[in-house]
């Protein structure tokens, strides 16, 4: 079925295009029956389908049908591998054809400001090229098939407290550069069927009524093409909504909404052509929806399932290893004692609207009983109960006594399901206090104690890592994550995960220490650029683990830097090629990290940013040569006056490495850039007047050899002199140039 | 002679009027010859009087005639003696009376929000409270000789860069806690005649032109009676500068502000009304001005100086003193090396507009050779050249010898004038790396080194502080410094001085990193609340020396600390008492900090923040108690959505001590404090409403027993689901509250 989208425009009424701009029920868009436009359905991700079974409630949040459940953002973004997100994205596809959902609602490619978000789980990254690349990479292997994606949340909705109403007051720099390059970078590489906007303001501004947002930076300046659905309950005024460019609301508002935009428009304060426009996007998506949606389709859940586990044992971040207690020796005869209830009872994803229904669940224990089958014994004690507040002293004297038993003790930590979730951010960022006692007790009875962590957010590790021999952060890692698991441990595969996000060795450390969530409707971003690793970079604070870090079994040595500029101006093209080594005694695959810096901007610039990376897989010994292209963007900042992206000229630093704090080589080049002279305004100072090419000669011709000119060049007060706007300077007595002048002056050079 | 405002008022036409709020030239008001108004000459401060010799320049900065030089801001606030800045408020008076100057330019109360602030020299502290109790002594002393002060600079003029035109982007909870309440407190407490206005703007308005800060808050919220001045070259657009409350033009534009004023009014942009008003507070200020303006005073410098001693003295602070070294014994046989060529070429004061020509300056090197008269030898060595980068090797050689042939080194080490200065910021905090090398070099021949420091703004101790057994910050000391240090360095006076700032181990720890000095025409106040100490308590960092911290050459206990609620509600008052106890072996002076902690507030509170200090003088085995009252605002908060002052009840903490990291006593009062409940908005969230006394039966009873009120309380989504304001879920199908019921409900209970 083909729809003929104008003439169905031509033929709807104006109420019947209002109600296409509304959804049907929960899930569904609405259907005009008359002439033949069905309803789609659209259903929640971003890491699995979450199809509600039968009738939806009227919230959404009933049991839904089963589907493969991957790993959510926090673990996928540890793979760093695009080429992987694209599978994954192939397989949500199929999921989606099976169920007949024209649209699932993800990714998720908002920043990790602060740990304590509690939807840190469904994002990826503190960094936005990351995070950019691997949403691409999942929209492009899901719209592949036909089914498309709604990226989300647009824009800024970065916690969960107080998000349906707060003010994220951020400046437009480290929006342009933060907030929003993960979206540009999706938009532009997959060009999304859907952006779903976010429920917060931003700058006082709803995201769901915002223009410049929804239009001019979405459409104008990145070009999109789809349809954008407001956040689930996100609409504020539904005629302003239409009129900045938010096309659906969802779910169904019970015909309001339709009400509120048929009257907007006979009032006169919505334009017809703003609801032809929106109609049209509705139109368009339920026409391309129409091919994947054909009934009958399957999913070989066996196969998505080894997807899963193939993700999830990409997913895992081994943090340390000391003396290589990892991987553990299947051949070996000792006992291994798996204790901690999540061996047995496996936290796999997050909670709130994301939650898929498995097909199945792997879980650890079994998983590592199934691969060491018999050859060590594998003894279990569940040592706590996850959402107890409290130790339980018979589990902790169990615990101890499986421990003492065993050669090695693989012990299960990590956050209950009630510490995070959509809907709430966590207070803190430990793990419970009684799982940390039953470290200690566990360490104390045998020191060969190997840490594996669920958690869908960061957590502390500085108070208790010692006693562990070796961390595997697991992050969530769906449903096949106790296998993955298990493959880690013994050594059937190699830890290949990077952190995505660093861990700060104290809360305390952290950017956002007052400034999160906020308070009475506003958060301030007063850390501004420096989120993530900029911030502990700019204030030189020791970290647990860098960005980055992620350690293998073998190991890898980076040789022969070279950089090449192979275009410059405002579109530079730089090849930085390096050469990486696998010196170990196994295979492995290594991901490799290119920051840039600037030192000599005329803006604040961060230490350092990920400007590139990529993937190598490596036998022993082999040796290859990796070339990685920097565009413009990775050289280019927000000019704020200017405002747009400029490539200022100069030196910059190349640094290539394992980890933004395991830098192995470093390289400058040099780019002409572009011209970035800002033109000078009525504010400009003296020193900015006598600094422009043509306006500094009729300046200093003004001034002739006066006293001015003196005092101007006066070695004690020149400076501060200079530094007073030549407005000001005219105003005082026996200045030779007026203020008509400077405003004529400014009119002849400050469009140069 | 007195002058009849109204009358005068009346006879003036617009011109005149208009021409009496521009000045006459750099330093006087315009008179009105006709109606026998005359000029009044106002000069700079704030600690000394710089009134220039003969003509003005056309900027103001030519050599000025003699007069005292009290230690700068930075010296008087390490005294936390109200009293003292009292009496040197009375001498400057004495000292513009000498004159003819009815009004000192200064106080300058702002904050030291970035140690690079180039003009911190002129400024108190970290901390409003201590800038503000400081800065109404100095006005009050000044004031009571008949000699106007002018409160500056009003408001947010926190740096140098881009002074004139930045706009500092302040959310408004951060204007009032921080950087308001310092001049909030010196006029409630000491009505300064004029404020003066900051070139810069706030949150993108011009201080020079912006109504609410200049008639809002500072005329119809604290009750400021007298006339704003503009800063010299703030004016931006006159006629609005006048609408909004800016009354006297500074320096003479040469007409231009009067044009400016007299085709507004006559263009019916201006109202007559608002010069009249404007007029009033000029005339006002030239009639209480005249009494002071006899010919013919003279002051006594030679009293003036011993003031400014004892103020010098007061101002240094002994930062760290191993092992005793100091005080220096006058009997010991052995050599002192002096070394330093701010030994001999002191720098006493900052550079700009604040720079008095001395009366008389006073050597540390001479005034060390006159105390010890004989008794020890005092070698010297210059050891290098102030404003060189580079060490010289003659010097530095000569320098290690004086110090080897020594029993002792006294080190002055300091920045040179060029580093600090009004006008420009400075980019590192850092001594000149020679001068550290030269302290190496000292302290590899001589370990027995003490280090004195000339320095108007905080410098980096911790790299080089373990070379030195004791280091004696100076800050910069005035004309009387050199004698000071002597009487510090020897025992004749007790170092009674403490921190008004912190001193932080390295740069890269301070709050205003990435955010200071900001950008194409903004600076973000991104660490809000969380400027000095409450920064580095709230990141949990270790500092060199803390806010409030200062040894004295004798030991003081805290003991039996009360407290009393005197009064509760919204008004209260809690008495502190604490008893202070003598425990070395001579008299001494201790400095009582009492912080106040607000462990459970609605809103972020920093974690301790300095709320009453005072001072007790001691002779050794001596003890006393003390009390310290509390007021309102030590518990109060500004509410962001109440947009006023409120004391929210619960538990305070009180903590007493020597500084704020060395609290020696804590107490907890309750609090019974006042209704904060802010009002319900549409925005409010479903658990607000269920959270308002009235509103929440309302609500529940519109829910009923229906699949609503179970979803809002189940145990997995109910909190996500009661996240969500009400008018978002009035939108979902079959929620049983519909929007126009919402509108209705805020309308009945939003005000309550």
């Amino acid at each position: 079925m083909t729809l003929d989208v104008p003439a169905l425009l031509a033929a709807l009424t104006l109420e019947e295009k209002a109600s296409l701009l509304d959804g049907a029920d929960f899930w569904r868009t609405q259907p005009v029956e008359r002439v033949g436009i069905p309803g789609i359905m659209v259903t929640d991700g971003p890491h699995g389908l979450r199809k509600q079974a039968g009738e939806s409630d009227h919230v959404g949040l009933n049991d839904s049908v089963p589907a493969t459940c991957f790993p959510p953002a926090a673990g996928l973004a540890s793979t760093w591998n695009p080429g992987l997100l694209h599978r994954i994205g192939e397989a949500l596809g199929r999921e989606c054809r099976a169920e007949q959902v024209a649209v699932l609602l993800g990714p998720g490619v908002n920043m990790k400001r602060s740990p304590l978000c509690g939807r840190n789980f469904e994002y990826f990254s503190e960094d936005p090229l990351l995070a950019g690349e691997l949403g691409a990479a999942l929209v492009n292997g899901l719209q592949g098939t036909g089914v498309g994606a709604s990226l989300k949340h647009f824009a800024a909705n970065n916690q969960e407290t107080d998000r349906m109403t707060v003010s994220a007051d951020i400046d437009e720099r480290t929006l342009r550069e933060i907030y929003l390059p993960a979206f540009e970078r999706v938009v532009t590489q997959a060009q999304p069927w859907t952006v779903m906007c976010a429920y917060n303001k931003i700058n006082g501004v709803y995201a769901s009524e915002d223009p410049w947002l929804l239009t001019t930076v979405l459409r104008d300046e990145w070009g999109f093409e789809g349809l954008v659905v407001s956040d689930w309950g996100a609409v504020n005024r539904r005629d302003a909504g239409v009129a900045a460019g938010l096309d659906l609301e969802m779910p169904s508002s019970g015909g309001l909404g339709t009400r509120v935009i048929v009257d907007a428009v006979k009032a006169g304060a919505l334009s017809e052509a703003d609801v032809d426009r929106a109609v049209t996007r509705v139109l368009t998506l339920v026409d391309r929806s129409q091919g994947a949606l054909a009934p009958g389709q399957t999913f070989d859940a066996d196969a998505h399932h080894a997807l899963a586990r193939e993700a999830a044992t990409a997913s895992a971040v081994l943090l340390k290893n000391d003396d290589a207690i990892l991987p553990l020796d299947p051949r070996s005869g000792g006992t291994v004692a798996v204790i901690g209830e999540f061996a047995r009872t496996p936290r796999f994803q997050g909670a709130g609207s994301s939650q898929v229904n498995p097909t199945r669940v792997d879980t650890a224990l079994d998983a590592l009983r199934t691969a060491l089958d018999g050859r060590r014994e594998v003894s279990f004690a569940p040592g706590f109960v996850i959402e107890s507040a409290e130790a339980d002293p018979a589990l902790v004297e169990e615990a101890v006594r499986t421990a003492a038993a065993a050669e090695v003790v693989v012990l299960f930590l990590g956050l209950p399901p009630s510490y995070e979730s959509e809907g709430y951010d966590r207070d803190h960022m430990d793990l419970p206090a009684h799982q940390i006692d039953l470290l200690h007790a566990v360490a104390d009875a045998n020191p060969q104690v190997v840490v594996v962590l669920s958690n869908g957010s960061v957590v502390t590790v500085a108070p208790w890592q010692d006693r562990a021999r070796a961390v595997l952060e697991g992050w969530l890692l769906g449903q096949a994550g106790g296998a993955a698991t298990a493959d880690l441990l013994l050594g059937a595969a190699d830890p290949a995960g990077r952190l995505a996000e660093t861990v700060p060795v104290r809360f305390a450390d952290n950017p956002a220490v007052g400034n999160f969530p906020g308070e009475f409707g506003h958060v301030r971003y007063g850390e501004g650029l420096l989120i993530g690793y900029r911030w502990y970079d700019a204030h030189q604070l020791e970290v647990a683990y860098p960005f980055g870090h992620g350690l293998s079994y073998t190991t890898f040595d980076y040789t022969d830097l070279s950089t090449a500029v192979r275009a410059d101006g405002d579109q530079p093209l730089v090849d930085v090629t390096v050469t990486v080594v696998n010196t170990g005694a196994r295979a492995g695959r290594e991901t490799v990290q290119v920051y840039v810096t600037d030192p000599q901007a005329a803006v604040y610039r961060p230490e350092q940013e990920l400007r590139a990376f990529t993937q190598v897989s490596l036998e022993p010994g082999e040796s290859t040569a990796v070339t990685l292209t920097l565009a413009a963007r990775a050289f280019a900042y927000w000019h704020p006056a200017m405002r747009r992206w400029v490539v200022e000229g100069g030196a910059f630093g190349i640094r290539v490495g394992a980890s933004s704090r395991d830098i192995r080589l470093t390289g400058t080049v040099e780019l002409a850039g572009q011209d970035v002279t800002a033109p000078l305004t009525t504010d400009a100072t003296v020193d900015a007047w006598l600094a422009h090419p043509a306006a500094g000669d009729w300046l200093r011709e003004q001034l002739g050899d006066g006293m001015f000119t003196a005092m101007l060049s006066d070695p004690k007060n020149g400076q501060m002199m200079r530094a007073i706007p030549l407005v000001r300077l005219s105003r005082f007595p026996g200045f030779p140039v007026t203020e008509p002048d400077v405003e004529a002056a400014v009119q002849r050079f400050g469009a140069q």
